[in-house]
């Protein structure tokens, strides 16, 4: 699925406003008459954008494939929400919990001017950044760290060892792409990733601050979380195979 | 310039609704206090946007021009518009008619799914296109030729004739981009060409039909003009230099 994360309170449910989640499983009901729970890959916060969410849901209703596929994006208008492609799963999938790998995509509008046309969907720096200063930082963050300097102090998770497999900084025009990808996430790591690197890119941290700041395992010591516009799910992968290529195939059936 | 013209009836001032131009002129007025004219390389319609829009004006105030390019971007909020980089003209520049090549970009999105994150900034055709077909066809209308076939029927201009020194057919993941660059353009012709080349992807026309109708002369013969959403104005050049690229030069006295 594709979305603009800018009108909603996020993917999950929640009785402030209107979720993805919400949404989907509206439309879930629209098509099979049935409630059920819609699980993601990737539970977006507020804001954040997907170019790549995977979800998946049990309906008892029989219906082909390609009517679910269009009934859902039939059901989700207004809403910018698209399925792009759509498929039986193999018994036991889990969007959520078989996925191998999530990629994501932070994009930081590094100009005086503020945005006109990507207004909501870039972060913007409104000072010049050294890309290679902050490439530089990053490659001191990947790999297996524990990463509790890098996540929310509301994050849930048990343990913070994260293993980063991916993260490139790459200039594109006036836009600096941050690319993140590994198995799974903290809350907000990717934002509080990006808004450290920003500090680099300032010129105000070095390449060891970043350093001091993964070792002292303290989210005061990293930089800010960077807001939610600029963040996009990219990708989710299912061992190695990668589900936003949208092409169907036939479902194996791993029981 | 940059400016999202979703919004707004298009740059030029109407009594329909909001137009880049009255936004400007409220500005400049903010900052002067004086009511101007002010001018622009392309007039784009209802829907068109802009990365790369120049425009001019002359006030009797003097202000520092980092001053005119901050309190002219202040008081455009919150319109998406805003002012990427100001200079002092040279005497006798007039953004339009000084103005010796205009690019522009088309955007379409050819796949199944309706765009969630680039809705109102991207043509959807869903269906495949053969952007082959696409960028063969192009060539045919590159250089110089009688347009009548490619304008709008309330297009203003006395002559037809116009130099396309640039039609490329691009594609760009799901999207394909038509880059189109000449000194100058007629009413929509940006758009039917657009319109056109699409009927080629779809191979429901061929390069000879594109030929007939740029030699027909008529505007019944060529495709349908192509929504607003997908165009945007890149970049204005004067003389070679290009003003899109911001970087302020000493004014030249050309009297």
């Amino acid at each position: 699925m594709e979305y603009d994360g800018g009108p909603f309170v996020g993917w999950q449910r929640q009785d402030t406003g209107p979720s993805i989640q919400a949404a989907l499983e509206d439309a879930v009901f629209a098509l099979s008459g049935e409630r059920v729970h819609v699980q993601c890959a990737g539970r977006t916060d507020a804001g954040v954008h997907a170019r790549g969410q995977v979800a998946h849901f049990d309906i008892a209703a029989e219906k082909r494939i390609e009517e679910v596929r269009g009934a859902i994006t039939f059901h989700l208008k207004p809403n910018p929400i698209v399925v792009i492609a759509a498929e039986l799963a193999p018994k036991g999938f889990h969007a959520r919990f078989s996925a191998t790998y999530r990629r994501y995509r932070y994009r930081i509008l590094s100009r005086r001017s503020p945005p006109a046309l990507e207004r909501g969907h870039v972060w913007h720096v409104p000072v010049p950044l050294d890309v290679e200063a902050m490439g530089e930082a990053a490659a001191v963050l990947v790999g297996t760290h524990d990463f509790n300097s890098f996540r929310s102090t509301s994050c849930q998770a048990k343990s913070s060892v994260k293993t980063l497999e991916e993260l490139s900084v790459i200039r594109c025009g006036e836009e600096i792409h941050l690319d993140v990808g590994a198995r799974s996430f903290l809350h907000n790591q990717v934002r509080i990733l990006a808004g450290t690197l920003q500090m680099v890119g300032r010129g105000q941290w070095s390449r060891a601050d970043v350093a001091a700041a993964l070792a002292a395992r303290d989210r005061t010591r990293a930089g800010p979380t960077a807001p939610p516009d600029g963040l996009c799910l990219m990708e989710v992968r299912y061992d190695g195979r990668s589900e936003a290529d949208g092409d169907a195939e036939e479902p194996v059936d791993e029981d």
